[in-house]
Protein backbone atom coordinates (compact mmCIF):
# COMPACT_ATOMS: atom_id res chain seq x y z
CA UNK A 1 0.00 0.00 0.00
CA UNK A 2 2.84 2.10 -0.55
CA UNK A 3 5.01 3.33 -2.79
CA UNK A 4 8.99 2.59 -3.10
CA UNK A 5 11.22 4.85 -4.34
CA UNK A 6 13.88 4.36 -7.04
CA UNK A 7 16.36 5.96 -4.01
CA UNK A 8 15.41 2.96 -1.61
CA UNK A 9 17.98 1.22 -1.57
CA UNK A 10 17.74 -1.26 1.37
CA UNK A 11 16.03 -4.50 1.19
CA UNK A 12 14.70 -6.33 4.47
CA UNK A 13 12.60 -9.64 4.68
CA UNK A 14 10.07 -8.54 7.23
CA UNK A 15 9.78 -12.75 7.93
CA UNK A 16 13.74 -12.76 8.93
CA UNK A 17 14.98 -10.97 11.94
CA UNK A 18 18.37 -11.04 12.11
CA UNK A 19 18.30 -11.45 16.19
CA UNK A 20 15.06 -12.56 17.83
CA UNK A 21 14.50 -12.24 22.00
CA UNK A 22 11.61 -13.07 23.23
CA UNK A 23 10.95 -11.59 27.27
CA UNK A 24 8.42 -11.07 29.74
CA UNK A 25 7.68 -7.63 31.48
CA UNK A 26 6.33 -7.88 34.93
CA UNK A 27 4.83 -4.54 36.54
CA UNK A 28 4.45 -4.98 39.75
CA UNK A 29 2.97 -1.73 41.09
CA UNK A 30 4.33 0.52 44.35
CA UNK A 31 0.65 0.81 46.61
CA UNK A 32 2.89 2.57 49.39
CA UNK A 33 3.65 -0.43 51.60
CA UNK A 34 5.41 -3.03 48.84
CA UNK A 35 8.53 -1.66 48.12
CA UNK A 36 10.45 -4.55 48.82
CA UNK A 37 8.75 -5.89 45.46
CA UNK A 38 7.45 -2.87 43.49
CA UNK A 39 9.43 -1.93 40.76
CA UNK A 40 7.16 0.80 39.35
CA UNK A 41 5.19 3.65 40.53
CA UNK A 42 2.72 6.53 39.52
CA UNK A 43 4.12 10.04 38.75
CA UNK A 44 1.13 11.60 37.92
CA UNK A 45 -2.87 11.29 38.26
CA UNK A 46 -3.59 7.73 39.97
CA UNK A 47 -6.65 7.49 39.36
CA UNK A 48 -6.75 9.83 35.75
CA UNK A 49 -7.43 13.40 34.62
CA UNK A 50 -11.31 13.28 34.40
CA UNK A 51 -11.09 12.52 30.76
CA UNK A 52 -13.17 9.41 30.51
CA UNK A 53 -13.05 6.56 32.96
CA UNK A 54 -10.19 4.45 31.69
CA UNK A 55 -7.21 6.97 33.76
CA UNK A 56 -6.51 9.26 30.83
CA UNK A 57 -3.45 10.46 31.97
CA UNK A 58 -2.44 8.04 34.61
CA UNK A 59 1.70 8.34 34.39
CA UNK A 60 4.26 5.64 35.41
CA UNK A 61 7.36 4.95 35.80
CA UNK A 62 9.61 1.67 35.81
CA UNK A 63 12.35 -0.13 36.77
CA UNK A 64 10.73 -3.91 35.70
CA UNK A 65 12.00 -7.15 35.33
CA UNK A 66 12.24 -9.04 32.40
CA UNK A 67 12.66 -12.81 32.14
CA UNK A 68 12.91 -15.19 29.83
CA UNK A 69 9.84 -17.16 30.90
CA UNK A 70 6.61 -16.40 32.46
CA UNK A 71 7.85 -16.72 36.25
CA UNK A 72 8.05 -13.35 38.18
CA UNK A 73 10.79 -15.12 40.22
CA UNK A 74 12.69 -16.38 37.27
CA UNK A 75 16.13 -14.45 37.11
CA UNK A 76 16.34 -11.17 34.87
CA UNK A 77 17.68 -11.55 32.14
CA UNK A 78 17.68 -7.53 31.59
CA UNK A 79 15.54 -4.73 33.06
CA UNK A 80 12.94 -2.48 31.55
CA UNK A 81 13.23 1.17 32.42
CA UNK A 82 11.08 3.96 31.05
CA UNK A 83 7.31 5.17 31.22
CA UNK A 84 3.90 4.73 30.27
CA UNK A 85 1.10 6.37 30.35
CA UNK A 86 -2.80 5.74 29.45
CA UNK A 87 -4.10 7.79 27.34
CA UNK A 88 -7.72 7.10 25.77
CA UNK A 89 -10.81 8.12 27.47
CA UNK A 90 -12.84 5.24 25.22
CA UNK A 91 -10.75 2.46 26.49
CA UNK A 92 -7.67 1.36 28.49
CA UNK A 93 -4.83 2.22 26.23
CA UNK A 94 -1.10 3.10 26.44
CA UNK A 95 1.88 4.80 25.52
CA UNK A 96 5.19 3.17 26.13
CA UNK A 97 8.90 4.65 25.69
CA UNK A 98 11.88 2.85 27.71
CA UNK A 99 14.82 0.70 27.46
CA UNK A 100 15.95 -2.91 27.71
CA UNK A 101 19.17 -2.69 30.04
CA UNK A 102 21.24 -6.17 29.53
CA UNK A 103 24.32 -6.53 31.83
CA UNK A 104 24.65 -10.11 31.63
CA UNK A 105 27.57 -12.56 30.12
CA UNK A 106 25.64 -13.38 27.24
CA UNK A 107 24.57 -9.40 26.24
CA UNK A 108 25.61 -6.23 27.43
CA UNK A 109 23.83 -3.19 26.00
CA UNK A 110 20.15 -1.91 25.56
CA UNK A 111 17.68 -1.49 23.31
CA UNK A 112 15.49 1.65 22.87
CA UNK A 113 11.69 1.54 22.44
CA UNK A 114 8.79 3.57 21.84
CA UNK A 115 5.07 2.66 20.62
CA UNK A 116 1.85 2.92 21.31
CA UNK A 117 -0.14 0.02 23.49
CA UNK A 118 -3.55 -0.44 22.30
CA UNK A 119 -3.92 -2.69 24.82
CA UNK A 120 -7.19 -4.06 23.05
CA UNK A 121 -5.50 -5.97 20.18
CA UNK A 122 -4.73 -8.92 20.54
CA UNK A 123 -1.04 -8.20 19.70
CA UNK A 124 0.86 -4.52 19.30
CA UNK A 125 3.88 -3.53 17.56
CA UNK A 126 6.19 -1.09 18.75
CA UNK A 127 9.04 0.36 17.37
CA UNK A 128 12.71 -0.68 18.44
CA UNK A 129 14.41 2.62 17.23
CA UNK A 130 18.27 2.42 18.60
CA UNK A 131 20.60 -0.06 20.27
CA UNK A 132 23.96 0.11 22.21
CA UNK A 133 26.87 -2.27 22.99
CA UNK A 134 26.31 -5.56 21.41
CA UNK A 135 23.10 -4.39 20.37
CA UNK A 136 24.85 -1.42 18.73
CA UNK A 137 22.57 0.42 16.28
CA UNK A 138 19.94 -1.76 15.68
CA UNK A 139 16.48 -1.52 14.32
CA UNK A 140 13.31 -3.57 14.70
CA UNK A 141 10.13 -4.35 16.28
CA UNK A 142 8.81 -5.23 19.63
CA UNK A 143 5.70 -7.27 19.67
CA UNK A 144 3.18 -6.76 23.11
CA UNK A 145 0.77 -9.34 24.06
CA UNK A 146 -0.75 -9.00 27.49
CA UNK A 147 -0.08 -12.45 29.21
CA UNK A 148 -1.71 -11.71 33.18
CA UNK A 149 -3.28 -8.98 34.84
CA UNK A 150 -3.96 -9.33 38.55
CA UNK A 151 -5.98 -5.97 39.54
CA UNK A 152 -4.67 -2.81 39.33
CA UNK A 153 -0.86 -3.75 40.68
CA UNK A 154 0.56 -6.35 38.69
CA UNK A 155 0.56 -7.24 35.01
CA UNK A 156 3.24 -8.82 33.05
CA UNK A 157 3.87 -8.53 28.93
CA UNK A 158 5.16 -10.88 26.36
CA UNK A 159 7.54 -8.85 24.17
CA UNK A 160 8.48 -10.46 21.41
CA UNK A 161 11.65 -8.20 20.26
CA UNK A 162 12.44 -8.99 16.72
CA UNK A 163 15.59 -6.98 15.10
CA UNK A 164 15.75 -6.58 11.27
CA UNK A 165 18.72 -4.23 11.18
CA UNK A 166 21.99 -5.62 13.01
CA UNK A 167 25.66 -4.63 12.16
CA UNK B 1 28.76 20.82 6.93
CA UNK B 2 29.71 17.73 7.79
CA UNK B 3 31.86 15.06 6.73
CA UNK B 4 30.77 11.24 5.34
CA UNK B 5 33.14 8.39 6.60
CA UNK B 6 34.19 6.04 3.78
CA UNK B 7 31.70 3.34 6.04
CA UNK B 8 28.33 5.29 4.88
CA UNK B 9 26.60 3.07 2.45
CA UNK B 10 23.21 4.63 2.24
CA UNK B 11 22.61 7.73 -0.40
CA UNK B 12 19.17 8.73 0.17
CA UNK B 13 17.90 12.17 -1.93
CA UNK B 14 16.56 14.61 0.34
CA UNK B 15 14.30 15.79 -2.16
CA UNK B 16 12.52 12.66 -2.60
CA UNK B 17 10.69 11.23 -0.35
CA UNK B 18 8.98 7.66 -1.07
CA UNK B 19 5.97 8.27 1.00
CA UNK B 20 4.24 11.79 1.63
CA UNK B 21 1.10 12.14 3.78
CA UNK B 22 -0.43 15.00 4.71
CA UNK B 23 -2.68 15.17 7.88
CA UNK B 24 -3.90 18.00 10.33
CA UNK B 25 -3.63 17.58 13.79
CA UNK B 26 -6.50 18.83 16.23
CA UNK B 27 -5.53 19.34 20.31
CA UNK B 28 -8.87 20.26 21.88
CA UNK B 29 -8.04 20.42 25.91
CA UNK B 30 -9.94 18.95 28.32
CA UNK B 31 -11.83 21.97 30.81
CA UNK B 32 -13.24 19.79 33.25
CA UNK B 33 -16.38 20.05 31.28
CA UNK B 34 -16.08 18.96 27.52
CA UNK B 35 -15.00 15.59 27.98
CA UNK B 36 -17.48 14.14 24.66
CA UNK B 37 -14.79 16.57 22.53
CA UNK B 38 -11.44 17.04 24.45
CA UNK B 39 -9.14 14.89 23.26
CA UNK B 40 -5.97 15.86 25.38
CA UNK B 41 -5.57 16.65 29.15
CA UNK B 42 -2.92 18.24 30.49
CA UNK B 43 -1.54 15.83 32.88
CA UNK B 44 1.31 18.12 35.19
CA UNK B 45 1.43 22.02 36.13
CA UNK B 46 -1.55 23.84 33.92
CA UNK B 47 0.14 26.79 34.54
CA UNK B 48 4.05 25.93 34.14
CA UNK B 49 5.84 25.34 37.21
CA UNK B 50 6.45 29.16 37.62
CA UNK B 51 10.34 28.91 35.22
CA UNK B 52 9.40 32.22 33.07
CA UNK B 53 6.32 33.36 31.97
CA UNK B 54 5.57 30.59 29.19
CA UNK B 55 4.12 27.25 30.82
CA UNK B 56 7.54 25.90 31.15
CA UNK B 57 6.60 22.43 32.36
CA UNK B 58 3.09 22.19 31.61
CA UNK B 59 2.81 18.27 30.01
CA UNK B 60 -0.01 17.02 28.20
CA UNK B 61 -1.21 14.08 26.87
CA UNK B 62 -3.40 13.18 23.77
CA UNK B 63 -5.22 11.16 21.83
CA UNK B 64 -5.95 13.29 18.74
CA UNK B 65 -7.71 13.04 15.73
CA UNK B 66 -5.51 13.57 12.21
CA UNK B 67 -7.69 14.50 9.45
CA UNK B 68 -6.75 14.60 6.08
CA UNK B 69 -7.99 18.43 5.40
CA UNK B 70 -8.28 21.27 8.40
CA UNK B 71 -12.43 20.39 8.95
CA UNK B 72 -12.15 19.10 12.97
CA UNK B 73 -15.51 17.16 11.97
CA UNK B 74 -13.95 15.32 9.15
CA UNK B 75 -13.30 11.68 9.91
CA UNK B 76 -10.05 10.72 11.21
CA UNK B 77 -7.87 8.76 9.20
CA UNK B 78 -5.47 8.20 12.17
CA UNK B 79 -5.02 9.19 15.45
CA UNK B 80 -2.14 11.01 17.65
CA UNK B 81 -1.49 9.40 20.54
CA UNK B 82 1.18 10.57 22.85
CA UNK B 83 2.34 13.97 24.60
CA UNK B 84 4.19 17.32 24.94
CA UNK B 85 5.34 19.47 27.56
CA UNK B 86 6.45 23.45 26.73
CA UNK B 87 9.88 23.87 27.87
CA UNK B 88 11.58 27.17 27.65
CA UNK B 89 11.24 30.36 29.78
CA UNK B 90 11.71 32.95 26.84
CA UNK B 91 8.70 32.06 24.46
CA UNK B 92 6.05 29.07 23.90
CA UNK B 93 8.18 25.98 22.61
CA UNK B 94 7.33 22.59 22.75
CA UNK B 95 8.84 18.55 23.19
CA UNK B 96 6.76 16.17 21.34
CA UNK B 97 6.41 12.29 21.42
CA UNK B 98 3.61 10.30 20.01
CA UNK B 99 2.37 7.83 17.68
CA UNK B 100 0.33 8.20 14.40
CA UNK B 101 -1.98 4.94 14.78
CA UNK B 102 -3.51 4.15 11.49
CA UNK B 103 -6.28 1.51 11.03
CA UNK B 104 -8.27 2.24 7.82
CA UNK B 105 -8.44 0.30 4.71
CA UNK B 106 -6.13 2.03 3.49
CA UNK B 107 -3.49 1.73 6.01
CA UNK B 108 -3.16 -0.29 9.08
CA UNK B 109 0.29 0.22 11.54
CA UNK B 110 1.77 2.99 13.43
CA UNK B 111 4.75 6.02 13.02
CA UNK B 112 6.50 6.62 15.66
CA UNK B 113 7.69 10.37 16.21
CA UNK B 114 9.38 12.57 18.46
CA UNK B 115 11.67 15.70 18.57
CA UNK B 116 11.17 19.77 19.48
CA UNK B 117 8.60 21.93 18.47
CA UNK B 118 9.84 25.25 17.98
CA UNK B 119 6.27 26.93 18.22
CA UNK B 120 8.28 30.23 16.68
CA UNK B 121 9.39 28.69 13.49
CA UNK B 122 7.13 28.78 10.73
CA UNK B 123 7.62 25.39 10.25
CA UNK B 124 10.38 22.99 12.21
CA UNK B 125 10.92 18.92 11.88
CA UNK B 126 10.93 16.08 13.79
CA UNK B 127 12.11 12.97 13.35
CA UNK B 128 10.08 9.61 12.08
CA UNK B 129 11.95 7.36 14.29
CA UNK B 130 10.04 3.45 13.55
CA UNK B 131 6.97 2.40 12.14
CA UNK B 132 5.04 -1.05 11.79
CA UNK B 133 2.71 -2.40 9.71
CA UNK B 134 1.52 -1.09 6.34
CA UNK B 135 5.15 1.84 7.79
CA UNK B 136 7.20 -1.41 8.51
CA UNK B 137 10.42 0.15 10.14
CA UNK B 138 10.49 3.60 7.97
CA UNK B 139 12.10 6.33 8.94
CA UNK B 140 11.54 10.01 7.79
CA UNK B 141 11.24 13.66 8.75
CA UNK B 142 7.40 15.39 10.02
CA UNK B 143 7.38 18.84 9.34
CA UNK B 144 5.28 21.15 11.88
CA UNK B 145 3.21 23.94 10.41
CA UNK B 146 1.06 25.79 13.24
CA UNK B 147 -2.39 26.26 11.41
CA UNK B 148 -4.77 27.99 14.23
CA UNK B 149 -4.53 28.84 17.29
CA UNK B 150 -7.68 29.54 18.90
CA UNK B 151 -6.97 30.78 23.00
CA UNK B 152 -6.02 27.90 25.14
CA UNK B 153 -8.14 25.01 24.52
CA UNK B 154 -7.58 24.06 20.87
CA UNK B 155 -4.89 24.44 18.07
CA UNK B 156 -4.47 22.77 14.57
CA UNK B 157 -1.04 21.73 13.35
CA UNK B 158 -0.59 20.40 9.46
CA UNK B 159 2.18 17.33 9.86
CA UNK B 160 3.92 16.70 6.37
CA UNK B 161 4.54 13.42 6.82
CA UNK B 162 8.00 12.36 4.61
CA UNK B 163 9.20 8.99 4.86
CA UNK B 164 12.79 8.09 3.56
CA UNK B 165 13.45 4.69 4.09
CA UNK B 166 10.25 2.20 3.09
CA UNK B 167 10.61 -1.41 3.28
CA UNK C 1 27.02 -12.73 20.29
CA UNK C 2 24.31 -12.34 17.73
CA UNK C 3 23.24 -14.14 14.22
CA UNK C 4 23.83 -11.58 10.99
CA UNK C 5 20.82 -12.59 9.05
CA UNK C 6 21.49 -12.59 5.01
CA UNK C 7 19.64 -9.79 4.27
CA UNK C 8 21.60 -7.39 6.54
CA UNK C 9 23.06 -5.01 4.22
CA UNK C 10 24.58 -2.69 5.83
CA UNK C 11 28.08 -2.75 7.49
CA UNK C 12 29.09 -0.03 9.81
CA UNK C 13 32.32 0.04 11.37
CA UNK C 14 31.77 1.42 14.96
CA UNK C 15 35.45 2.55 15.08
CA UNK C 16 34.55 5.20 12.43
CA UNK C 17 31.88 7.44 13.12
CA UNK C 18 30.80 9.55 9.94
CA UNK C 19 30.54 12.21 12.37
CA UNK C 20 31.81 13.33 16.04
CA UNK C 21 30.61 16.32 18.13
CA UNK C 22 31.96 16.38 21.92
CA UNK C 23 29.50 18.60 24.07
CA UNK C 24 28.67 19.55 27.32
CA UNK C 25 25.76 19.77 28.81
CA UNK C 26 24.81 22.18 31.71
CA UNK C 27 21.62 20.94 34.06
CA UNK C 28 20.97 24.43 36.41
CA UNK C 29 17.74 23.00 38.39
CA UNK C 30 14.82 25.80 39.50
CA UNK C 31 14.69 26.41 42.75
CA UNK C 32 11.92 29.08 42.80
CA UNK C 33 14.28 32.07 43.14
CA UNK C 34 16.79 31.97 40.41
CA UNK C 35 15.02 31.85 37.28
CA UNK C 36 17.59 33.97 35.45
CA UNK C 37 20.21 30.78 35.58
CA UNK C 38 17.80 28.05 35.69
CA UNK C 39 17.31 26.31 32.82
CA UNK C 40 15.61 23.17 33.87
CA UNK C 41 12.55 22.56 35.93
CA UNK C 42 10.92 19.50 38.21
CA UNK C 43 7.49 18.59 36.94
CA UNK C 44 6.88 15.83 39.03
CA UNK C 45 7.59 14.48 43.01
CA UNK C 46 10.97 16.45 43.92
CA UNK C 47 11.55 14.14 46.38
CA UNK C 48 10.41 11.13 44.30
CA UNK C 49 7.68 9.17 44.64
CA UNK C 50 8.66 6.76 47.70
CA UNK C 51 9.96 4.17 46.58
CA UNK C 52 13.45 4.12 47.51
CA UNK C 53 15.63 6.93 48.76
CA UNK C 54 16.74 7.55 45.10
CA UNK C 55 14.18 10.02 44.24
CA UNK C 56 11.62 7.16 41.84
CA UNK C 57 9.89 9.29 39.86
CA UNK C 58 11.28 12.88 40.19
CA UNK C 59 11.54 14.52 36.57
CA UNK C 60 12.76 17.36 35.31
CA UNK C 61 11.74 19.23 32.19
CA UNK C 62 15.01 21.24 30.48
CA UNK C 63 16.38 23.69 27.81
CA UNK C 64 19.40 23.26 28.79
CA UNK C 65 22.96 25.18 27.27
CA UNK C 66 25.20 22.87 25.48
CA UNK C 67 28.36 24.26 25.41
CA UNK C 68 31.89 22.78 23.47
CA UNK C 69 33.92 22.93 26.85
CA UNK C 70 33.46 22.78 30.59
CA UNK C 71 32.27 26.24 31.12
CA UNK C 72 29.06 27.17 32.16
CA UNK C 73 29.61 30.32 30.38
CA UNK C 74 30.88 29.63 27.42
CA UNK C 75 28.61 30.68 24.04
CA UNK C 76 26.22 27.55 23.85
CA UNK C 77 26.37 25.99 20.41
CA UNK C 78 23.31 24.08 21.26
CA UNK C 79 20.28 23.27 23.45
CA UNK C 80 19.04 20.68 24.96
CA UNK C 81 15.84 20.19 25.36
CA UNK C 82 14.01 17.17 26.83
CA UNK C 83 13.30 15.51 29.98
CA UNK C 84 14.76 13.06 32.19
CA UNK C 85 13.59 11.11 35.32
CA UNK C 86 14.62 9.19 38.09
CA UNK C 87 14.01 5.43 37.71
CA UNK C 88 15.50 3.13 40.54
CA UNK C 89 14.70 2.07 43.67
CA UNK C 90 18.45 1.07 45.30
CA UNK C 91 21.05 3.69 43.28
CA UNK C 92 20.53 6.95 41.05
CA UNK C 93 19.71 6.07 37.55
CA UNK C 94 17.54 7.94 35.51
CA UNK C 95 15.90 7.81 31.34
CA UNK C 96 16.35 10.83 28.49
CA UNK C 97 14.43 11.51 25.64
CA UNK C 98 15.33 14.86 24.57
CA UNK C 99 16.05 16.80 21.24
CA UNK C 100 19.68 18.43 20.02
CA UNK C 101 18.76 21.51 18.69
CA UNK C 102 21.10 23.71 16.81
CA UNK C 103 20.93 27.28 15.33
CA UNK C 104 24.19 28.28 14.63
CA UNK C 105 26.30 29.35 11.13
CA UNK C 106 27.91 26.55 11.73
CA UNK C 107 24.76 23.70 12.18
CA UNK C 108 21.12 24.30 11.55
CA UNK C 109 18.99 21.03 12.83
CA UNK C 110 18.16 19.01 15.44
CA UNK C 111 19.59 15.30 16.72
CA UNK C 112 17.05 13.68 18.72
CA UNK C 113 17.94 10.90 21.78
CA UNK C 114 16.84 8.55 23.97
CA UNK C 115 18.17 6.06 26.34
CA UNK C 116 19.12 4.79 29.76
CA UNK C 117 21.29 6.75 31.54
CA UNK C 118 22.96 4.68 34.25
CA UNK C 119 24.80 7.29 36.44
CA UNK C 120 26.53 4.02 38.40
CA UNK C 121 28.87 3.78 35.75
CA UNK C 122 31.83 5.65 34.54
CA UNK C 123 30.50 5.97 30.68
CA UNK C 124 26.79 4.89 29.63
CA UNK C 125 25.32 5.10 25.63
CA UNK C 126 21.79 6.46 24.38
CA UNK C 127 20.60 6.44 20.87
CA UNK C 128 20.66 9.05 18.43
CA UNK C 129 17.20 8.30 16.99
CA UNK C 130 16.60 10.48 13.97
CA UNK C 131 17.90 14.04 13.04
CA UNK C 132 16.83 16.83 10.88
CA UNK C 133 18.17 19.98 9.18
CA UNK C 134 22.15 19.57 8.54
CA UNK C 135 22.06 16.29 10.84
CA UNK C 136 19.23 14.55 8.44
CA UNK C 137 17.97 11.50 9.28
CA UNK C 138 21.20 10.43 10.58
CA UNK C 139 21.61 7.86 13.55
CA UNK C 140 24.34 6.95 15.98
CA UNK C 141 25.38 7.16 19.75
CA UNK C 142 25.60 9.34 22.34
CA UNK C 143 27.91 8.44 25.19
CA UNK C 144 26.85 10.37 28.55
CA UNK C 145 30.09 10.96 31.41
CA UNK C 146 29.36 12.58 34.28
CA UNK C 147 31.49 15.24 34.60
CA UNK C 148 30.93 17.48 37.57
CA UNK C 149 28.07 17.17 40.44
CA UNK C 150 27.26 20.53 42.47
CA UNK C 151 24.65 19.01 45.08
CA UNK C 152 21.08 19.28 43.85
CA UNK C 153 21.04 21.86 41.86
CA UNK C 154 23.72 21.53 38.96
CA UNK C 155 25.59 18.70 37.47
CA UNK C 156 26.96 18.49 34.03
CA UNK C 157 27.66 15.72 31.47
CA UNK C 158 29.81 15.41 28.87
CA UNK C 159 27.85 14.26 25.63
CA UNK C 160 30.22 12.66 23.29
CA UNK C 161 27.99 12.28 20.10
CA UNK C 162 29.17 9.81 17.47
CA UNK C 163 27.06 9.72 14.01
CA UNK C 164 27.33 6.60 11.92
CA UNK C 165 24.84 6.72 9.56
CA UNK C 166 25.18 10.30 7.64
CA UNK C 167 23.92 11.23 4.50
Amino acid sequence: SYVLGAQSKKVISSKKPCKRLVLYYHDTMFTGNNAGNATAATIANPNGTGLGPFKFGKTVVFDDPMTPDKHFRSPPVARAQGFYFYDMKTTYNAWFAYSLVFNSTKYKGTLNIMGADMMDEATRDLSVVGGTGDFFMTRGIATFRTDEVEGADYFRVEMDIKLYECY
